[in-house]
């Protein structure tokens, strides 16, 4: 393949750092947006708004073991690095990405990493308070593992902006709170989700989906736009709170015309916290998230979809 | 009080990080010793080490409340930061201390912190495999809390080295599985323990024992170096390999000769992984660490002294 030569592949830690000090010596900013590679127009947006943001663009590219349970789809999930990179080298026009960091698993855990929680050694990194609801019931390590791998990279890149969707919801509270706590000198950026015609939240695990449940996933922003709706008209009476519960049941009542669809949550929680919100209030406002799993294209299970929508 | 004009006062994360940024752009390398306060010989043998192999120092005066219990000594801990700094501006002869980073537990903990694990949120650095054994027996939240706030330093100072003492050998390799784990561009620098005229391990804690204890515990060292003369002998019979229970029973036996003193633990174990060891032998060598509870002056229980020998 052929990649524009601008786009410098770093491949270790110690070449990252190199780059890095570069930069800092020349007193340029550096934005950085990790990934798990299979890009799609999602992270394209967070690229670009890196790229608007700062001096210097780099992109990681890691799938990262420790945030997959041993019965997940580390295996399965899409690892497509030539196209990714062809990508990133042709779709910004103005200025282009710097360099891309596509890292082996050794160099991430140099102690090694085995999904088996119990089995684990080494550092990891847990945020508590923000983990355990929502995504985290169903997926306990999921987010033990995402802060783990974030802390890393920070340490590594240590970048002046890092770039994350908002379509993973609890992932950037999760991360705001690590940066804050750990005293990370990187600014967390939250940048809208990016969506299909229908709606459908762009992810790269719609790739394990037929034409016709992509379609069909539709629903599951609908639903939430739904839930934006009531809330949105029921907030102008007085007191303006509205019970989360008339939100939850408007949503499920959409979601449930899907008969071969699963709702695994839906829930209304604090945009901050995660709390569980009894009550919405303009103001504080609310983020309304939902996992559904969706029947997978080659007949081998199901695939979970995430979606949320920010009340204000 | 009057204070050498030279060492900076440094009391936020902020101020830290601006002294740190000029240090990089004038390519001076920066030594950094965290402590705790309550400083001795032993600490500033790690800030003379500091002084001789950077262009400049910073110490960290921070009794981390996460690594304490709420049974434990965090409000009994010696705070003594007046003589600290007259010690640390005047110890130093040929060159001196740059910067002492002194913060409030609001600047360390932006979330909060409560001593009761189930209620902390936020956060937090675990290393597993090397923090449950030995002091993480007894004291099982201790690592977390030590690897917590040396990630924040860490984070906020960015040295080129950062020092500590063999005396407390799991904490030393704690920390060396961090800074490799969490991938920190921090080399870990672990220095010899600095010892009474008597063999007393240097410690903050001796200060909660009455001089004739204090003379008693000497023999803690004197136990651990007949253990090291027996493993000498032995080693060099053929096989080399020396069964650990052997060194341990002859520590044992020299302990036993103070009747107030109790033996928490006395340990052979890996000096790299601290796995238990059933023989040492030369080449892979051991840490061979005990635990002893003596009288404390004020007649409120004990204090816990801890010391180590390396084999090798």
């Amino acid at each position: 393949m052929t990649l524009s030569n601008t786009i410098k592949i770093l491949r270790t830690v110690q070449q990252v750092r190199q780059w890095r000090l570069q930069c800092l010596l020349n007193r340029e900013t550096v934005g950085f947006v990790p990934t798990m590679g299979a890009l799609h127009d999602g992270h394209c947006s967070l690229v670009s708004q890196s790229l608007k943001e700062n001096d210097r663009t780099v992109v990681s590219i890691f799938v990262n073991p420790s945030q997959f349970a041993p019965h997940e789809d580390l295996d399965a999930y899409p690892r497509t690095v030539d196209s990714d990179l062809s990508m990133l080298s042709s779709q910004f026009k103005e200025k282009v990405v710097d360099a891309v960091f596509i890292p082996k698993i050794s160099e991430m855990y140099p102690s090694g990493i085995t999904l088996e929680l119990s089995k684990q050694k080494g550092a990891f990194v847990t945020v508590q308070g923000c983990s355990e609801q929502l995504e985290g019931v169903t997926r306990p390590q999921f987010f033990r593992g995402v802060a783990t791998v974030v802390t890393k990279l920070l340490n590594v890149v240590t970048p002046d902006k890092i770039y994350f969707g908002q379509k993973d919801a609890q992932q950037c509270v999760v991360i705001k709170n690590l940066v804050k706590d750990l005293l990370i000198n990187t600014e967390v950026r939250v940048m809208p989700t990016l969506r299909e015609k229908n709606g459908l939240a762009m992810s790269s695990r719609n790739a394990y989906l037929s034409p016709s449940t992509r379609e069909g996933s539709a629903i599951i922003y609908k639903a939430l736009s739904s839930g934006q709706q009531t809330y949105e008209s029921l907030s102008k009476g007085s007191p303006p709170r509205v019970p989360s519960s008339v939100i939850l049941n408007n949503i499920r009542g959409v979601l449930n015309e899907k008969k071969d669809f699963e709702i695994e949550y839906i829930a209304v929680s604090h945009p901050e916290t995660l709390e569980d919100l009894e009550y919405v209030e303009p103001g504080t406002g609310a983020i309304v998230s939902t996992a559904v799993k969706v029947p997978r294209a080659d007949g081998s299970g199901q695939a979970r979809l995430i979606d949320n929508i920010v009340l204000v």
